[in-house]
């Protein structure tokens, strides 16, 4: 990644946004991940905005409290998605980080016209995304599904060598908030003799880090590898919502389908790899595991490919609801255990001179940790659905129920260091129609 | 499909253009297909057009050559993509149409300046498509391509029950014309310890139809079978570019990836299903294949659910440009033999509740017909890349070489009817870089 050299990182930066200076909050003035969002019930334009404590700095209501390159980012910003913003590039970007870091800082003239409470905000998806590629850069997922499905041969030969992905559904992405019914869909179980019509049976999550891309390429024009981090605006959570029953009929021989495409949400800010620099981490190998070709490799992959995320799966359900009890956590994973970085992820999709754009979403695929509590989906955490999950309450899971909410959580934390929040991603499944 | 009763399927009707009334055009008065283009070199804005003959009818010059609902229509045919058009259904497409053939018609009177000639135009895909499918609805293809991986077991169980889908990648669809560089990739071959990277050494075509969605479907709300057709708005040619030697080692387990997305090449023009009326066929089954689960059947499914569009490849190598040599035919299929129809496909995307909006792109899959020179790839006609194809002017053929284009070309034709062309998809492949 080209570091950026500006303070915006200091750990002793505080703001004159009060709710900016807990030790809680996901959005310390070290932060600002950029939303899109209007006033809620306003029926007025959405528009860019950025974090700070519990509000929302209106990229449209900034005027001339930035100037230079700052301005002509927020009026990019400004817009109803983020796309030009994001086509802008990582000077742009900067610029604006630094120019709101200084606005919000403590001593800084307080402007809280500027301000909306996100209490009031409702959000849109950010971005016009053009095309939606998914991954599954988690060895760990990919050998405990593996093992499901071949108990033999877990970990398919191309595993170590081919980050691999596939392209996904990009308009049943919604933001956090989604409520989706339950699908229906084929299915064959192993003693049918045919396959039958009805709702999903073994509907499930998947934890994701979600990437948006922001400067594309052009068609025919590969992204190198050391170069990638450069057209990456940031990244946001993503909760891949996957249909078991249907994915195992329908997904031989071209990959999952339907299983799939009925609903993905995202969290509405996403986070920038300028806010995370501080948590970069060593990219994880084994001393077995083979050298990438040379297309995956550049020079900061070992020391500081990584990202250290922590990320968090939660579930609501109907009761939890109706008796005001706590969500239960399902499990606790972090996006350095993953096998592939973000920048191998760019340089690969485009290593055949495929074009991404401005916009694109990347999901990393299901991030799942190096120990079984850590499973990035009940796929996993039941083994294939065969060990029920008894809940704090009592309450047992093996698939996701009507009714059941899940959230993903993410944020960046150390010693020392404010907490770099992703907020949330959350969804509601309802029953099927 | 809902039938529009008019006269524009008239097969005595003339043009007042000439050209439109030759026994061998693409474009007679009863087809009326639609583009995006502009005049070459122009710098104008791109807008709707409609082919007559050699002719375009310029939708943004109409004005109140038409009117009513007509006009209407024309007005958002006019923008610069289709998208507004597709989305405004089936009335709103039937009415343009039969007001154009009207101004068309010969006795109608002469607006020549309304017409652009082809020779000078040059083209835009179609609409914004959001997002692309790719289905794989020839079991002919199925089966062979299934025998050259798994000998013993050609076709999947769920063939015969799913119309199996993968999703694509939008941002790399160009319209005829198209160049692309070779890709670059990994591969390993049979005998190989580890893999290596270089350019594509098995580049194929696959010789599909194209299906634009008109009015889209709400997240949640399926698109029953039986009313599906009128959700469609038409039809082109499509050549979904493969990389087999990639396709080979990157497949498992979630399908093609960097094999397709580099390039995908669709005619510049639309084929509506109403042009396409006369040219209905009957489903294509054997007695043992199974009844579709109800949600894939419809009244219309036996009579008319298939559609009766021959299709064709053909070749031009370098050589043949240089030497002004005709391009090669390598295989002519037909339409018909899908083993799913149109009308099944937009049942099956939908049926969990999947959104399709107006402009998303569906391929066919790959159009083989029963016998193995009806093959709609390479890697069909030469058994694996086993046995070389000689072409007439003694060059020989594995997979696609530097230099060649491949042209796709599709029509529908019966005795005492004017064809019902569709143009061509043509490309062409350039070294590597």
């Amino acid at each position: 990644m080209t570091m950026i050299l500006n303070d915006t990182h200091d750990p002793s930066l505080t703001s004159w946004v009060d709710s900016a200076n807990t030790p809680d909050t996901d959005f310390p003035i070290q932060n600002l991940p950029f939303c899109v969002f209007r006033p809620r019930g306003s029926g007025q334009a959405f528009r860019g905005g950025v974090a700070i404590g519990d509000r929302i700095v209106d990229l449209a209501a900034l005027g001339d409290a930035v100037d230079g390159a700052a301005r002509d980012a927020a009026v990019l910003g400004a817009r109803d998605s983020l796309n030009d913003l994001m086509a802008a590039g990582p000077q742009a970007w900067s610029a604006l980080r630094l120019a709101l870091s200084r606005l919000l800082r403590s001593g800084a003239t307080p402007r809280p016209h500027l301000l909306v409470a996100q209490a009031d905000a409702e959000y849109a998806v950010p971005a016009r995304i053009g095309d939606y590629t998914d991954f599954y850069t988690s060895i760990h997922h990919a050998t405990a599904v593996g093992r499901l499905f071949r108990p033999d041969n877990p970990l398919l030969p191309n595993y170590k060598w081919v980050p691999i992905g596939y392209h996904g559904r990009a308009s049943t992405i919604s933001v956090s908030g989604q409520t989706f019914t339950r699908p229906r869909g084929q299915t064959r179980g192993p003693t049918d003799a045919e396959p039958s019509f009805g709702p999903c049976k073994r509907l499930d999550y998947e934890l994701e880090v979600g990437i948006f891309v922001g400067r594309g390429n052009d068609a025919g024009e590969p992204i190198p590898a050391g170069q990638a981090e450069s057209h990456v605006f940031g990244l946001c959570l993503l909760n891949d919502w996957s249909a078991r029953d249907v994915q195992a009929w329908e997904y031989q021989p071209l990959g999952p389908f339907l299983s799939k495409n009925f609903a993905t949400t995202i969290s509405p800010w996403i986070v920038t790899l300028e806010a995370l620099a501080p948590y970069r981490a060593a990219w994880q190998r084994d001393a077995a595991d083979p050298q990438p070709l040379p297309y995956l490799d550049y020079d900061s992959l070992r020391a500081s490919g990584g990202l250290d995320i922590e990320l968090e799966v939660l579930l609501e359900t109907a009761t939890m609801r109706r008796e005001g009890q706590t969500p239960a956590r399902l499990s606790q994973s972090n996006f350095r255990h993953s096998y592939w970085t973000v920048a191998q992820l760019m340089a690969h999709h485009t290593v055949n001179g495929c074009a991404l754009n401005a916009g694109d979403l990347l999901g990393s695929g299901t991030q799942s940790g190096p120990d079984s509590a850590e499973a990035g989906s009940l796929l996993e955490l039941t083994v294939g659905g065969k060990q029920p999950l008894t809940l704090p309450n009592g309450e047992q899971r093996v698939f996701i129920e009507d009714g059941d909410r899940v959230v993903l959580r993410g944020w960046a934390a150390a010693p020392g260091r404010p907490r770099i929040g992703f907020g949330e991603a959350s969804g509601t499944v309802l029953p099927a129609r």
